[in-house]
C-alpha cells in the first residue's frame, strides 16, 4: 500500500503526441513522478524520456509493466491497442488510467474493468474534461439545484481532420468521429443526467465512402420526464464546441473548447448572465511544448487521480467505470445505427 | 391590377395577439394600409379596428372577403383555421399572407397553393424570420461564399409554455411544438440549404400523455455530401434560441433570440470575430401595444409582401412556395415519426 507521504510513481506506455502532453501536465502534479516509459522503439523512448526527464526507458511495454519502480500506468497507444494495453498491466498489477475511449466497445470495457476489480487495481479511462475546474464548478451548481429540473444538454465537437490524418479516417486504427471526438459530448450529456441509463438512444450520421468509419453523427439521448440530451461531432468542420444546459431557471453554458473549459456563464431568467473564470495554470519549463490546445489540463486529471490512488481508492467518484460501461454501449448502439464495425468487434478467436 | 403608386388595402381576419402585433409592424409600411378586419363577433372586430384605426369592421370572414376595396388578406387565425380562410379569401380573389405554419399538412398546403396559382393570385406563408435585415445579411453572406462549403446547420427554440396555455397543448386547437415553434428552426436550416430536398430526415421526440400533441423533438435533415441540419424545439424549456452555420472556412451564428434577429456574428478561421447588429425600427405611436418580443420586425415581412403584391407578383422569392411545401413535407414526416395525428389529416369527407 502506498503512503501518502509517498510521491505516485507513473509509468507512461506509449510515447505518442498525447502522452507527451499528458506528461507535461503531470509536472504541474506535486505528488506525481514519472518514473519510466516506454516505446515500441529504444529510440523513441529515450527521446521521450530526454525530452520528459524521465530516468528509465524501455522498447518493451512489457518491460515496463514488471519494473517494481512502477505503481500506476498511463495508457497512451491507439485506441485499438488500449484494451490488450490496459489488460497487460493490470496483469502485472499496475494501477491503470487509459486514454479515452477505454476500449473500442463495450465488450473489452466489460473485461478491462472486471480484471481490476478482481486484482483490485485502479482503472479510470482519461475522460480529462471531468477534472478542469470550469466543469466541476458546473456539476456544483447543478448539484445546487440552481437550474431547477434540467430538460435539455446539447453538446457538440467538430475539427476539420486533415484527409492524410490516418488515425481518424483507417478503420484498422480505430478511426472514426465517435469513438475520438464524440465522446466527448457525450460524456458531456452523461455528466448532467449523472450516469443515468437514457430510455432511448437514437443516432444519424454518414460514413466514409471507402473505409466505413463515421464522419460525422448527431445521437439523442432521451430520458424519462421529457428529458433529452443531444450531441453532434463532425470529422469535417470545426464546430463552436459547447455545451449548453437548459434548465428550469435558466441555461448554464460551458464555453468553447468545452473540452478544455476555462469559462462558464450562468444565465438565470430575469438576470444578467454571469460568466465564470477558471483559468489554466502555467505550464512547467519543459524541453517539449504541447502538441494539443489547453493541454497544461491533463495537471487536473493526473492530480485527480494521483489522490485517488494515494487513497487507495479503486475507481474515481468524479468519473466512475459505470459510466466509462454507460458511454461504451451508447457508442455501441450508435455504432450500429451507423454502420460501423471494428476488428474488436469480431467474434474473439479463440487463443 | 395595382399601380406602384397605389397603396395596397390590406384586411385583418381574424383579430387576436398575432394579428394585433402584425398590424402595429403593417403601420411601419408607407405602401400598406389596413382598410379592414373581421372577427368572429363585431365586438371583438370593432374593439380591434378602434385599436389600430381600421375604418371597417366586419362580424364574418367572409364579409371582409367580399369587400372590393381589400386587395390582400392577412390570415391570423388559429393554425386549424388556416387553410379554410386561406381559400376563402383566395375564392374571393384577394392575394393571401398566411400565418405559419400555413397549413396542418402537406396536403393543405398543396391545395391552398394550386388554388393560388388557378386564380393567379400572391400567396405566402407568413415565415417573418426571413425578411429581417439580419437575416437578409446572412443569406448575403452565405452567397458571397463567406464561409465556403457548409457543412452543418443548428438551430433551436424552445419555451416553457404555461400549462393553461390550450392552444399549444390541444390536439383540437393544432397544438404541440413542431407547428408552432419547431417550423421557425427547420426553415433556417432550409434557408440555410436554400430550400433543396433533404435526403432524410429523422426524428426523436416524445408527445403528451393526454393529448398526444408533440412536447419536444430534434429532427435531423440529411443532405448529399456530408452536409445535414439539427433541430430541436420544446415547449417545456426556454432555449438559447441561436442559429449556428458551421462551414469550411469559419461559422455564422444568428444570435438570440433567432427568429426576431438583431444581431449576427462571424467567426472566421484565424480572425477576430466580427458582430454585425442590424437594429428593429422604432415602432409607431399606437393605442396598442406589443404582445410578442421583436414583433415590430412584422414590418419586414410586411413591407416585402406589399412591394410583391404592387409588382404583380405571385409568390415571393425570398420565401418561395416550394419552400413552404418542403417544411409542410418535413413536418409531415415528423409528426408520423412522434405519432402525431390532427383532424386535418384524417381522410377528408365528402361535402
Amino acid at each position: 500500500m502506498l503512503s501518502k507521504q509517498q510521491k505516485l510513481r507513473w509509468g507512461i506506455l506509449g510515447c505518442g503526441r498525447i502522452a507527451n502532453d499528458f506528461v507535461m501536465g503531470l509536472h504541474l502534479v506535486a505528488a506525481a513522478r514519472v518514473v519510466a516509459c516506454a516505446s515500441r522503439s529504444l529510440e523513441a523512448a529515450q527521446a521521450f524520456g530526454r525530452m520528459h526527464d524521465i530516468p528509465t526507458c524501455y522498447e518493451s511495454y512489457e518491460a515496463l509493466c514488471c519494473d517494481p519502480n512502477v505503481d500506476v500506468i498511463y495508457v497512451g497507444t491507439l485506441h485499438t491497442l488500449h484494451y490488450p494495453h490496459t489488460l497487460l498491466a493490470l496483469r502485472h498489477n499496475k494501477h491503470v488510467l487509459v486514454e479515452k475511449p477505454m476500449s473500442m466497445n463495450q465488450r473489452e470495457a466489460e473485461e478491462m474493468i472486471a480484471l481490476a476489480r478482481e486484482k483490485n487495481l485502479f482503472l479510470m479511462e482519461a475522460m480529462w474534461t471531468r477534472f478542469f475546474p470550469a466543469v466541476r464548478q458546473v456539476r456544483a451548481l447543478l448539484r445546487d439545484g440552481v437550474l431547477g429540473a434540467v430538460h435539455a444538454v446539447k453538446a457538440d465537437m467538430g475539427f476539420a481532420f486533415p484527409a492524410n490524418a490516418d488515425r481518424i479516417w483507417k478503420r484498422s486504427l480505430g478511426g472514426g468521429g465517435l469513438l475520438d471526438i464524440g465522446i466527448y459530448p457525450l460524456a458531456f450529456v452523461s455528466m448532467v443526467f449523472e450516469g443515468e441509463e437514457p430510455e432511448n438512444v437514437h443516432t444519424v450520421g454518414a460514413t466514409s465512402a471507402d473505409e466505413g468509419v463515421d464522419t460525422y453523427a448527431v445521437v439523442t439521448l432521451q430520458y424519462s420526464k421529457n428529458r433529452f440530451g443531444t450531441i453532434q461531432y463532425s470529422c469535417l468542420a470545426d464546430f463552436v464546441e459547447e455545451v449548453v444546459i437548459v434548465g428550469e431557471k435558466g441555461t448554464l453554458r460551458i464555453n468553447a473548447p468545452a473540452h478544455v473549459a476555462d469559462r462558464i456563464t450562468l444565465s438565470l431568467h430575469g438576470q444578467p448572465s454571469q460568466e465564470m473564470h477558471f483559468p489554466h495554470p502555467a505550464p512547467a519549463p519543459s524541453k517539449s511544448s504541447f502538441n494539443f490546445g489547453g493541454s497544461v489540463g491533463f495537471m487536473y486529471e493526473g492530480e485527480a487521480v494521483t489522490q485517488c490512488i494515494l487513497n487507495n481508492e479503486r475507481e474515481c467518484s468524479e468519473y466512475a467505470l459505470s459510466e466509462s460501461l454507460l458511454l461504451s454501449r451508447v457508442m455501441d448502439s450508435a455504432r450500429k445505427s451507423l454502420g460501423v464495425v471494428y476488428e474488436a468487434d469480431q467474434p474473439r478467436s479463440s487463443l
